[in-house]
Order: C-alpha cells, then structure tokens, then sequence
C-alpha cells in the first residue's frame, strides 16, 4: 500500500484483499499470534494496516494488509517480510508490554535499490467476548461538518451496544428551530466502537427514527442532473426555499405556503438518515459531509430507515461513526438538492463484524438486501452498485459468475438513490426471499 | 420543419407544439374548416404535417405543424402563409372532391431569396364519432424486424377496439419453439387505428398478457453498462445461453441446467412487452427493432405488464402499432441482455387520443404515473424522464414549475428500466393517489 | 453468430476474430481450398460469413466465422462441424460449377435437440491480382438517405482505383444551390469495391476534398450536449439558420449577415467530410445517415480531411462505400449540430486490405494515427477510442498490456470529435513518430 | 449566501455576481467608502463576503455578496440591509480603527419570523498602487496535502511579483530522491498574494518549468475511464512502477527497463505542472490535493506549462496559491494513473485582477484561450468548458448568444485533459487569433 501511496494513492480501490482467518492472542507461548493494528507513521501522516500474526515455535506467518508474511520472532524481536509481484516491506519490530513498535523497509520492484523507509507500532486487536449489550442515552453538544477520523469520540460504546441520540437538520439547527452550527449536514458523533479495526465491517441497525419538531425546510429546484436543455430553461428561477409543516400526530407533511393547485397537498412522512458513515483512512484530508464514499457519508438513500441495518466498513480503529442529515421524507435521488430536512430522534445498534470487508455501503430490510453504487455519474453509479452486489453474492452466497449473472438478472431491482450530490447514487436490490434457497 | 430538414433533422426535438382546438368538417359552408393530415412529398420524401384550419367567409385562420397561419379560400382555391421568426411556408392548393392539392413554397429567413419547394397533398381527419367497439382475433404470420412506416398494416381497428393476438419470442421462435424469422425482437403488426392521426397520442391498454409455452431462452451474461474494471474481468466468459423451464400451472421460473447453488431457485414470473412501438415519421429510416425513442420500442420496461396502459406519440395516419419481444421475467434494466425470453399471447384497446402530443413514452398503471427517459447514457434518460413527468404536471394538472418541484421532489421514484441496448432508460413514478387533490 | 443472431444481436460487439490465413483456389486438385462468402439465409434474412477451407485429399479444416472447423470434401460434397464451447455449425454443401450450396444446421449446447436450420450459398473470393488501378469520373444522380447494404450500386471499382466524384451538402443542395433530395446527409455512392469481403479492411485515401461553391449553411445553437443548466438558460432561443460566405479564393468564411462584434470576423476554411461509410451488414435495418457506427458513418471528424486515410470494416460483398455530408470548416464536435454545411469536389483512391477486420473507424495522417471512440456518451466513446488503439498497437506493433499502457499514457493526444449527433465521438491520436522505433 | 448555507451550499454554485466598481477608501469624509472584506462568524464557520459601500453624507449604498444594499452610516455606526427575492441581510456594525465589527440578521423570506443572527468583521482592501515588482527565491521545506484556507501561508508576496521555488514529486520525493512526505501530490506553499481579495482573479504566469532530476515514476495501468469491457479484461494485470529515466542534456524520457517492443522507444519532455490551485473557502473541508474545482487543483492538463498563464478565482484574502505535482511528460488525460512523476524547479509571477471573478480554471497561451470544464463525467465536463467559454466570451468580447454559437462552433478544440482523478476534465481552446477581430 504504501508504494501505491507514494503514486498518490490511484489505485487505492484496487486493494481490497479479504483476511485470511487468525485467531486473537491467547497465550504466554505464542506472544504474537492473533490480529494486530499496525499504525504507520508514513512520514507524517498515520496509515493503519491489518496484521494477522501466526507463531510456531520461532516462525512467524500470517498476513500484512492482505499480503502473505514470513518471518521469525527471537528474543522479543519481530521480522518478516511480505510481498507480492509489485514489491513489498520488511518489517522489524520489538515486542515492549504486549506492543510492538519500530521500523518498516517498504520497497518497490521497480526501485528496490531505493526502499522507502518509516516506523510503526502496532497493538492487538482483543475481542472482549460475549458482554452484556448497553444502552447508552446521548444528547450531542457539538456536531461536525466533515466526516474525519481526526475528531474526538464523542462515546465509547460496545459492539452490540444500543445509542439513543438525536441529530439536527441539514442546516443546522435543533428540534427547537435553534442553528447550532453552519449548515451542510452537521453530524452527531463520531461513535468509537470498541474492537472494530480496520478490515472489518460496522452494521448499525437503526431500531428508531421518529421527527421531533413540526417543520422542515426544502426548496423549489431541481438539480442539474434532473435537468435537460428545455426544463432547464423552465425551472432557471427555482431554489428558494420552501417550508413544510409536518403534522406529527397524522405522519404527514405539506407545504406551509401551497401554491394554487398544492393547496391540499399531502405527503406521509418516512423519516431517513441522509447520512451515516464511518470515519475513512486519515491518510488522506478528511471529506465534507455533503460528500460520500465507500465510508457511507451522504447517501441520501431513502431506505435508510427504521428497521434498516446498514454495513460499512471500517477504516480506523473504533470505526468513528457518525450520523445526521434527517428528512421527514424524500423522493428517490433528491431531486429538489434537499429534501424535507428536519431534526431527528434517533436509535441504534451497533456491531462489529469482524475481518470482514465490505467495498462500499450495503443495506439490509426485512425484504432486501441492497448494494450501494457510488459515482460521478449515474452510469459509474449503476456498474459499481452491480459490482457490489456481484461481490456480496460470492462472499454470502458462494456463486459462480454464471449463477450471478442468473440471480440478478431477472430479480433486479434498480433505484436511483442519489442525484443531488457530488456522486450520484443507484442502488441495487435483490428480494431476501429469492436468495433463501441458495444458503 | 423542412428547414429543419433541409439541415439534417438536428433540432427536430424541439418542436412539439400543441395543436389549438379545432372542430373537424362539418358544413358545405365552411367545406375546409376542421384537422387535416398533409403530406408533403420533399423530393422523394413523405413529410406528414398536421393542419388545423378555420374558415369564417374567405378568410382562413388555424395553425400548420403549430405554426399559426393565415389565409384565405375562395373558388375552391386555399393561401396560406405560416411563419415564425425563423421561416414559414406559403401554401396553395385546391380543393378537389374533399382532398386538397398543391404546393408548398418553404423559406428560411437567412436565405429568402431561395426557398424551397414541393408539392403536398391533404385529406380531412375524420372523427366517426361512437361506435361500438369490436374484439379482433389475430394470429399473425408475418413478422417485423423495425419499426417501419412503410410496412403493410397487418389488420385495421377503431379506437376503442380489442386485439387478441401473439407475440414471437427475441429470438423469432414461437409457442410450439419453431423458428419463424431471424431473431432481434421480430414484432407482430403493424395495426392501423383509424383516426389516429401525427399529433395525437394512442393509448394502448394491456388487457391480458400470459405465457404460452414451457420455456424461455436468456443468458448468462452482464451488458457493458453493468459492469466496473473488476467485474468486467470476472464476466469475461459470460453469454452463454440460459434455457429456462417455465412451469405454467405454478408461475415459476427455473434454469434447466441449475449450478450448484440455484438448485432450488425458482423465480415467479410476471410477464411482460420487450416492445411496444408506433412507427416514427418516415422522414427517416426506420429503426431496427433493438431500438427505442420517443415512438416507443424496445423500452424492455417490467411494467409494461397485464394492467398496465401505454401511452405513445402518434407520427402517421393510423399510428401504426407493433408489438413484440415478450419476457417472462425481466429485472430492472434487462441486465444479462436478454431477459427470460418467451413467446405471449396477449390482447389489448386501443383509443385514440386526439390532438395531444406526448414528447416519449409514458405508462400508467393502477397506483403510478410513470415517464419513460431514454438516452444514450442513465444520465440523459434520468434527464428525459424527469422533463417528460414535468410536462406532464403541466399538462394535465397545470402545475407551475415551484409546484411542478414540490411534487416531484418528495414523491419521485425513479427506476432503471434499461441497460440492455443501444438506449439507457430510467422511469420517474409518481403515486396517482398524491396527484388527486389537484385535479 | 447465428445463436446470437436468435437472441437479437445483443452480444455482436464480442464476435471479431481474426481470420486464419488461407489461400485463394488454386488448383483443380484442391477445389475448394481458399477463401470464401457465405451467404446464409437465415429464415429471410441474408447474413454473410466468412468461411476460409483448406483441402488435404478428402481431408477439411479451416476457419467458418472465425471458429475452427473440421470436416471433409468428397465426390463434390462439403461437409464440416465449426464449434466452440457455446455450440456450433455442421455445414452440409454441395460443389456445383465453382460455387457451393446447402444447409447449415446451427445449434447451441443450451438446446442442442432442438438446432435452427436454414440454407446458404457461397462463392469464393477472388484476389484479381496486381492491376493496372483506373481513375472513375462519376457524376452523381441519385442520393441516399441510409447506409444500406440494399441500395444498388452506383459504381463498380477495383482494389487500388481512384474515384473522383462530387457530394451534396446535408441538406440536399448540390453546388448550384439546388434540392435533389430531403435533408440529413444525403449521401454519394454506394461504390463497389470488387474483393473487398467481410472480414477485410477497406481504406480510403482522401487525395481531394475542395469546395465547389461560394456559400455554407449552418445556425446558432448549441447541442444539448453543450449545454449547462445556465447555458441553456442563456442560448434558449438559438438554432436560426446562418449562413456564411465561402470565400472560394482566399479560402475564407464569414456570417452573411454577421453581428456587432463578429463584422470582421473571418475563419480559414478546411473542408471535410462529415460522413463516410460502408455499408453494414443487411442483418439489422439500415442506419439513416445521421448515424454511426464501426462502419463509420456521420463521424464529423475534422480530421477527414485531403491527405488523410481512413480504414473501414468491410461487413458486405464490395465494401458499398458511401461518402457526403461535406463541410467548409467544423470546430471539434460540431457543436453547432451543424457545421458549415456545403458541397464538395471529392476525390480518393480505395484499397482492399484483406482478412483484417477494424473494430471501428481509424484515420491516418501524415503524422498521427487516430482511433475513433463511438458511444452514447463521451464517457463511452473514450472507452472506445482507447480500446481500439489498444487493439491497433497489439495487431501492427505486437505490444504487451504494459508497453500499451507505456506508449499511450505519455503520448495520447484525445479530442472531441462529435458531440452533434445520436453518438459521442473521442478520437485518440498517436504521432506516428514515436511508434517508428518499434516496427 | 448564508441562507444557502443553511441548506448545505447545494446552490453555491449559482452564486456568481460580479461586482459592481466602488473605488477604495481615500478621505477621512467617506470613511466606509471602499471595498472591504467581511468574515462573517456563522456559528464558528468563517465567511468571507466581498462587500463594496458608497457613502454620500449619511447615506450609503454599495453590494453586500452581490446583493444591493441600502443604509446609514452615522456616529460611527453602520446599518444596512441587503436583499433579494429570496431573503436578506440586515447588518449593523461599528467602525473602530478602520475596521468594523457588528452582527448579521440574517432572513429568508420563507421563514423571515426566525432569522438566522451571527457575528462579523470588515476590514478595506487596499491597492497598495504601482510598486517594484520583487523576485523571491523560496526554498520549500514544508509541503501540504490539502487545498486548505488554514495552512500557514510560506510567504507573503505583492500582486506583480516574481516566485522561484521547485515542487517535490507526487509520491513526495524531492529532487534529490528523498521522501519528504507521504504521496498525493504534496504543494509547495500557500503562498499569499497581498490584496487578493475574495470575488477577484487570480493570475499566474509560469515563466519557468523545469527538470531537476534525472527520473521520473509511472506505472502500466490504464484508468478505469479508459477502460471498456474488453479492455479491462486485458489490463487486469496493469499497475505495476515503472521508472523512465529522463535524459536532461537531450530532453528525452525513456523506460529503465523497456519491453522487447520499446527497446528504442524515447518520449521528447514537456514540463507541466499537476497542480495548480488557489484555497477554496474555508466554509467547507478542505479537499486533497488529488481533488480538483472551480479553485483548480489537480487539474492534470498538459498545457500548463512554461509559458503559460493560469487564471484563478480568489476565494480567500491572500488567494493562497499552492503549486506542486509536476510531470516530466503527460499525455491527454493522465491515462495510467500517474503520468512521468517528477520534481521540478518553478518560477511564476502572480497578478490580482480585482474584482473579477473567474467560474472555473482558464488558461492562456501564445496562441490559445482554454477554458477548464471539470465534473464526474467527461459529458459533464464538456457542458462546463463550454459554459466557462461563453461566459468567458460575453465578459471580455461582449459577444450575444448568436455570436458566441458562431464563434465556438466552427474553432473550437475540445481536448480530455484529465480521465484519472475524480473529476474528469475537458478543455475547450479557441484560437486567439480568430478572436482579434472582436475586441
């Protein structure tokens, strides 16, 4: 990784080995053996890199961010290398208090005369075992605008931990109509949650997600790519701003001020998160949070609901989530650049799925399971969400490219989730119940 | 719009005015008042152009292919000019037994000096009022491989009839699985709907649409627009042939030749039109049946389904209907580029409706209004769709465009209705029951 | 093919193999050695393929549409089996004075007990042997409005002949400023090249391409393609017709009736021809001349100019090249939608390049090699003009996936060459100076 | 703009005024008269807002953002609102020392009962008039990852001044080989421009690029953009180093270690620099210096070279201009991913143009104006070059949109100037040459 870091991290993307399975530290006799967060201190900046240790008497194998490792460990000293055809590091390191620290050789095939040279410590990774779930009830004070794993936790909690929290709208301001920060969707975290490292995945069930105030605010665009020549010409005065009363004994929402055919316009309301998300590597600055990623962020996928279960993959360890950006309701893609943004009551349950990996958003309904696409445009957007899809149904389901091509065509359900952003959004869904047979 | 011609049919996209009222002929007195259908022979070239004209003593008022016009007719003898602020044309004819003949003189503003000009011939639209509506039985024996202006109509119907009849399957082989034409969607019709007329707008609902046989042929391939870098590699040797055993008595749908882990895999299905076409102007060459535009065609749309109506722009007297390329199950988008493809028996009505002109395909269904985008990318259709569905609130429930946001916005549902061909389609629902308060 | 064929042509793009190497017939003794044109009636539509025999006693082998074949030749009967892993063709024929005639029974291993079944005939292809090339004075009379493979031939020429002949512009005016035919392309030709077979190249060398009148013909707007929501706000009331002066002596342009700012404003002419294509197979309904595709058509490339070549697949007997649609001068991607259209004095020479299939169109300068990229996208056609260098630089230079990457990353040249039409356009060049070190 | 903010900057970009003239601050009579720069403290958000005022007795007038503004100035007080159709600012503010400092009531209309309330402070602009331009040797030796508005600025320079400084490769190694920093493009500054102000333009001319290292590092990848089905499945292998060794004395660049085909193979340098970028607003996070926006960035074009002028918006006081990324030879786009990485020696001159503020990146040449369209797709992209040309044409050649069709569509030159990063890019060039005529 770090000779692609050096090129500028282009091909990032392409790295996304699965662990191989290693069992975590458990006894005097083997110091090392088990999951270790590696934090690099690559001239700088911090890169974590997932290590899996395995000792037998004074050899070491394993794996270093995916690449297969040999080695020895004498004498409280660690070296391996690991390496693959493009190049690879040489890692020593002394174990002090159940740490290891000291120094990585990190060469390229190209240039291996001239390795690259920095110093590391890494720790295990300890799975606490099975505890007793908690609740936690958190009323936020501050909120962030950029989804960073250079903020500090606002919580600690456990894998399988509940949090009662609430978030404020995308403009800022409370359920009491009071702005607390400058608007682009502020967020309430970010969540560390204990043992969660990088490589695995965070899955955050959303059990509540009710309005509490009586008012949302959106507006009359519609965004450039709802656009083409003829309706840009007729919508080119749109974009103010447009309230919404929510009438939270009914569930619904109409405009305060209707225009002449709008004035018995009623919409039920479906309160979402626009955003949820784990912090992404600090080895790059951190993303605003009107952007979006393989981290989550701003999705604005109107099925992230109560009773949804969302899968991100973490990055840093204690993953760092962060949600906010509530709309009271929201068409597919939000199309008017917001949608009824408004304050939200919000509940959740978190969990680590350990050295599992997944490569972009994924979402679970009591009737889905969906894949997230991301990109600069719809077209990118659609061949990424197949993507993950595709990769979901041989990680779970084992199948040959012929049988996914054979589930998904034919049970394909495409949505556009996102066209107001920076990336645009298409999720693929695929019904539970056509899949159950294939366990 | 033949100096739209004369350029190359570039801009012929914008000009799809809606026609002022008219009533159709109705005295000796006013022998030329009422809707006419030209056609203009440009150099070898049938134009069709809608006319309306209105006849007070010798003055003649009324509109040509939108534009308005103004004239006179006296001693069986019509002059009119039409113009805009780009050109016009002056029109002379005769009126003989009913039909008027002439020429058109066709000038362009930057080039008056040298117009163009051609001869055209007219005859009267003629509404026949209520009639009662009959039930055809079809069974077709030719087939047709594009959507051809020129292609004999196979049978001819009033508005308000029904059609029973049966489709082929993609690949040209019908219920018993004989091969009765090369594949690529070969259509049964043309059916000519008397009254329909350019301009208007042909209404097809879907009475009945079944299977007819025990099998459908699809493959095991992902299309183009499906698949990233990583996907592509892994898809390589995708596209062989997928044989599925339907079984009619229980709706299910099974490869015949399972792997290891569809054993048990079985998909309901829901049958549905690949195609469903009016022929476009003859002005150009016809598309193949692979293709689609604002006529209709290849949509590979899993709505357009039993129940459903299908609204499509007429461009030639009597619309002339195809339809074909029956699915037995379709996944948004038609992903493995062939859907479950089969043959149906399938039966629908017809209506016309006049002087309303839809800019592309839009279908209806008992809970949605849904426009159809088609492009050459998912972001062009995304565009198409959502201008189509705006002119449609305009249309039919006089939204502004703060409204026209205020409804789309918070209600849209937009799904990929096609990756498979040359056109990328996305359809923006609507619930029909969120539109009611503003009728 | 044909089991694509029966599934509608969605997986054609993946059907370009090479040919094997063959002789032409040569001697009694081996009758049916060389190099042959199937046509194959498929159930009323005629699909050509190439098919090369090699004959050793009774022995058969050799390639039918690029699959590898076996079988035998005895007493004047052919009979062989052409298969791959997806199914295949046992062709049964009969010798009868130098051509063969039979059945082919088509099978796919999906559905192997039920294979299609139809006739063909074959001819075999003649090289003539060096000839003393001719140079074809034509005067055109007749133009057409689609790239078909159906329309007569105007002109029959050899491999090596020169043709000098004249276009009409694209709205039908010939250089007297008259109308012969409607509008959109109108073009000159078909030629037939004799030899020219599916499966080879045809280039085309522009020796001349001058202007043969004193005016031009284009407007004011701007395509979709180039329009933003705030431009198309702006241009909204663009697409007035324009028309420019052709200074014929001092080879310049100017508006007739130019602005306050653009009175002085004068640009160099550089003619070229919008569209030249040959004609694709007769297996789908023509293209209008609007279109294009890898058979080249409506490119609106300025780089087809005099002095340069462009290569074309050959998908038909003869090539049937067509030619027209002649502008003055085009910036990149015609984004006017028209250029500034006029007639043009055309003059070129054809060659045949035998058993070398193109994926699409490819331009040769003086000093670059040029690779079109069609699609419905700019993002497509980048796709496309990038794989086919890719293809070029394996077929002509033999390089390796790396020195590919190693040649076009540095010295990639990629412009816009048509934003106008149905098709985006990217053309990647490469200066034929850096690749001479590798021949 | 706050009320924008308040929604989450969606609409931003639609905020572009110009601004109108207002002189700076001259007697001690009109102490507010002039030009002034607000930062507005929105709930720990800085804003800066350009701001003109007028005074005449105790009245002034003047823009705020853009907006009209009317009010008072008396006993030292300052009161203003500035509004639109969509809502306002009522500020009211001391003068203390020739600064002034107040709060903002900041409304909009749909919600005007609960305004938005935040702190502000203002300080003059002032031109410090004609001075002796300076030249600067700066010896970098901090380098940045972020465009940030928050990093220290490295030196303070006058409009008109001379900067010589180098830049370390994108991986972070500098001229002598040593890595410095983690890769991504690390900048040399910012440096700060005194009297550029937020709403002026940036220029930068590069009078100097050159190598200072006899190596650069690629790598044999083909970007996903690049990438069609096909092609992706042939590439899969790519990303591998590969180190060109650049010849100084003979200004070539060849493979150190070719393929059998690229033996002989050597590539003439052309310096350019990656990245060149002014610091967007605080308002959001900071993107990384592999990003790029309408403040430059990464904008990867081959023409930003040694001679060249960069225009750029100012978003900041001080503009903070970052360099850095430089690349011994790129082709069209940066298709591997990396282009020739190397270390180089730079030398420029920076000019304010008050008050005009640029949409996105432009660029002159000796022969070109280019304007830089950058989005998520190439089809975005090229809307942008276009829209960033037409606007370019109306302010400095008053051309109307019919003028501005006849000047682009016959001259332009569309070229990919970048397909690796996350934004694609186009550039649009039209000959200066041509544009003479019109000043």
């Amino acid at each position: 990784m770090p000779r692609k870091l050096m090129l500028g991290f282009f091909l990032a993307a392409a790295a996304s080995p699965l662990f191989a399975q290693a069992d975590r530290p458990s006894s005097t006799a083997e110091p090392v053996t088990g999951r270790w967060v590696v934090t690099a201190d690559v001239h700088g900046t911090p890169i974590y890199v997932p290590m899996d240790l395995a000792q037998r008497g004074e050899k070491i194998s394993g794996t270093y961010d995916g690449q297969k490792l040999e080695g020895s460990f004498k004498g409280g000293a660690l070296h391996f290398e690991a390496k693959d055809d493009m190049g690879g590091q040489i890692v020593d390191g002394t174990l002090v208090d159940g740490a290891l620290s000291g120094k990585v050789v990190d060469y390229d095939n190209a240039n291996k005369e001239h390795p690259d040279q920095y110093t590391f410590t890494a720790t295990p990774v300890r799975d606490r075992g099975p505890v007793v779930p908690r609740r936690h009830e958190f009323v936020p004070s501050a909120f962030y605008r950029e989804f960073s794993a250079l903020n500090e936790p606002v919580l600690t909690v456990s894998s399988g931990d509940t949090i009662h929290t609430s978030t404020i709208d995308a403009g800022g301001a409370d359920e009491t109509g009071q702005r607390r920060i400058a608007g682009g969707n502020p967020q309430t975290g970010p969540f560390y949650v204990e043992s969660a490292m990088p490589g695995d995945t965070l899955s955050v069930h959303l059990i509540r997600l009710r309005l509490n105030r009586d008012y949302a605010v959106s507006d009359d665009a519609i965004v450039p790519r709802g656009l083409n020549s003829a309706l840009a010409a007729k919508m080119q005065h749109g974009g103010k701003t447009v309230r919404w009363h929510l009438d939270l004994a009914q569930g619904l929402a109409s405009p305060e001020r209707p225009g002449e055919h709008t004035m018995h316009y009623r919409i039920p309301v479906h309160p979402m998160l626009g955003c949820i998300a784990t912090a992404p590597s600090p080895a790059r600055a951190a993303p605003n949070t009107g952007d979006s990623g393989s981290f989550g962020g701003n999705l604005d996928f109107n099925e992230v609901v109560e009773g949804a279960t969302i899968y991100l993959p973490v990055f840093v360890p204690g993953a760092l989530l962060y949600v906010g950006d509530g709309h009271a309701i929201q068409g597919d893609g939000e199309l008017n650049g917001n949608a009824l943004e408004t304050s939200l009551d919000v509940e959740f349950t978190v969990n680590v799925i350990p050295k599992r990996r997944t490569p972009a958003p994924r979402i679970e309904s009591t009737t889905h399971i969906m894949a997230v696409g991301l990109g600069g445009s719809l077209d990118d957007a659609f061949r990424e969400a197949t993507s993950n899809m595709a990769q979901w149904l041989v990680e779970d389901y084992k199948l040959t490219p012929s049988e996914i091509a054979e589930v998904i065509g034919p049970t394909a359900e495409y949505k556009v989730s996102e066209v107001a952003d920076r990336n645009a959004g298409i999720v693929l869904k695929i019904p539970k119940e056509l899949l159950q047979t294939m366990r």
